[in-house]
């Protein structure tokens, strides 16, 4: 059987492994990596590999007592090629055809793919798709840009979950990949004013490109209160794009009377709240999760449409090798949006 | 000027005191108080006055620098008979008239009658009302039967606020006056599916004769998995009318994907939650507090109706001189579900 380098997370380590190439099954393809995103999920589960199992233990999707050193080969965020099909598969598109897709497996019971251990990634070499799920990549649409739609669709799902109005205000708090997501898919549902905030003032620039009106340095200005006031007597919708824990009490606390927040970030960490005031402020808070396999397609079209400027959230480049010296920048304060791994070739990270 | 008996509450403690009756402002009423429905917030700014006032603090609505031994005239929950007119008013009803509702005072700046310092209150013998708020209680409605419009109103607005549809399966958690208010206004929304549950097995035929159709002791059973059971592929709606803080991370934790959580509790208490659960779940926790004005007519409109059964929540009536042993009673685990206060009469706590 072949050999293929692939991406290991073990316990909070990750190392470059040499294993077998996986072979597709019923309804499954082969692909080949072509790129992958790094996604904040990924930084997640390295760091608090023990929280994030608990979760999947808690929900069934791992047996409760596996260890916490189990394997998991990351990477949901991808381009790919066609290597081969399994059995009972149309070969609905050639073999060398350029993919993406949902990152699940509904041929291994609603498995996600490079999020859990016994499900193979997009960091490695090789990795396997469902037929059904294919998505071909349009030949004008580069793969790192393809490989940008799955956290476009996770912004454009909280939008959906939103069901902001064109005359509601959007606060988008974080502007980071799935900020940068919210915020154009905001501007693409018509809303007339969007309000980015993050702490680096060069995050500015990118954001307006996205579609925001405002920008707010949260650490210089009140953003909440920016969008107050541009709201009048609309909502302001907070979609927190962060991942930070104490921001949704943050936000509780200093959102107006009847405003809606969107979370986002999956907050492992349990979290203290004060409810009375998301109370008497009569809030809705909506917890968005993934996405819908058309908002996924959506996404896709969009890039190839040219109505994202994708280059601007792809902030570097990496080799597979280069991988983990790429995760030990992003656990230190860095400048990074999105980085972009092509697991075919050797290379470090190299910033663009 | 005229003294009156007031029920006076005063850093956890109350006490049957002398005061000045009130004096009508512009646009305002004196009304007499014929019947006050006892509520949990009421049991609740008694024994956390600190918490609470640390809120109107927080929210503006109490100075910063108020101390804690701020006096409150309890009672919002009225049926009362119209004394005298103030200036600027149009004496829109005769003089006589019995009247209720919703408790706040436009001509005070939004303050809330009953809740707050420096407002009074339907625990007294007179109190102040807006005329623009009036609402003529019809003949056929007895005193305390009106008063219970008042949390009827508090359980419609958690129903619509839901925006739950007629297949989604309801669970009301807590059979208490909120809970039975939920459960009638489910009903009346024609939702087929409601599912009722409380710790007390004697709450059953209660929840049952306001609409309930299937009811669980929670402690004996599972509500939430029986719930989701009737569900199916529709929405399980959870509606907590228990105020307990901790049973908002137990829903969390329990309920199924997808479900819409409504809290009409309010939780001065920080409140830890496992905010990944919500989600990966993609729940809407929607916080309900008050109501509108037309909620709170049309529940006048369905107790006059004949479809609310409010016999079966009136589990005890106290004179003025008795309401201190009543919160007593409140204060201990009870059977009482809402007790109505006569401020006009004197009499101890008497059990219906």
């Amino acid at each position: 059987m072949s050999q293929m380098n692939a991406i290991v997370m073990k316990n909070g380590s990750l190392s470059v492994n040499q294993i077998d190439r996986p072979e597709p099954g019923p309804g499954q393809v082969l692909v080949k990596s072509l790129a992958c995103g790094i996604c904040g999920s990924d930084i997640h589960i390295t760091r608090h590999t023990s929280d994030v199992f608990d979760v999947y233990k808690t929900l069934g999707i791992m047996d409760a007592s596996a260890s916490d050193d189990q394997e998991v080969l990351l990477g949901h965020e991808y381009a790919a090629e066609i290597v081969s099909y399994g059995t009972e598969t149309q070969g609905s598109l050639p073999v060398g055809s350029r993919v993406t897709s949902v990152p699940i497996l509904l041929t291994q019971g609603g498995a996600g793919v490079g999020v859990m251990p016994g499900v193979y990634g997009a960091y490695s070499e090789y990795f396997i798709v469902d037929e059904a799920l294919l998505l071909p990549i349009p030949d004008s649409v580069p793969s790192e840009a393809a490989a940008i739609t799955e956290p476009l669709a996770v912004g454009l799902h909280a939008v959906n979950r939103s069901e902001i109005g064109v005359d509601d205000v959007a606060l988008v708090a974080g502007c980071g990949p799935i900020g940068l997501a919210a915020i154009a898919a905001l501007k693409q549902r018509g809303v007339k004013r969007i309000v980015a905030s993050d702490p680096q003032d060069a995050k500015k620039e990118i954001a307006m490109a996205f579609g925001a009106t405002d920008f707010v340095n949260p650490v210089k200005d009140d953003e909440v209160a920016l969008a107050a006031h541009l709201a009048g007597e609309h909502k302001v919708v907070i979609i927190e794009c962060v991942g930070i824990h104490k921001l949704i009490n943050d936000f509780i606390m200093r959102a107006p009377a009847k405003a809606k927040l969107v979370v986002t970030g999956v907050h492992t960490t349990p979290t203290t709240l004060n409810l009375a005031y998301a109370t008497v402020k009569e809030m809705d808070v909506i917890f968005s999760y993934y996405y819908q396999p058309e908002e996924f397609a959506a996404c896709l079209n969009e890039i190839a449409e040219g109505n994202v400027p994708w280059e601007l959230m792809r902030t570097g480049k990496v080799g597979i090798d280069g991988v983990q010296g790429a995760f030990e920048t992003l656990f230190k304060p860095n400048d990074h949006i999105k980085i972009i791994i092509e697991p075919w070739r050797k290379g470090e990270l190299e910033t663009l």
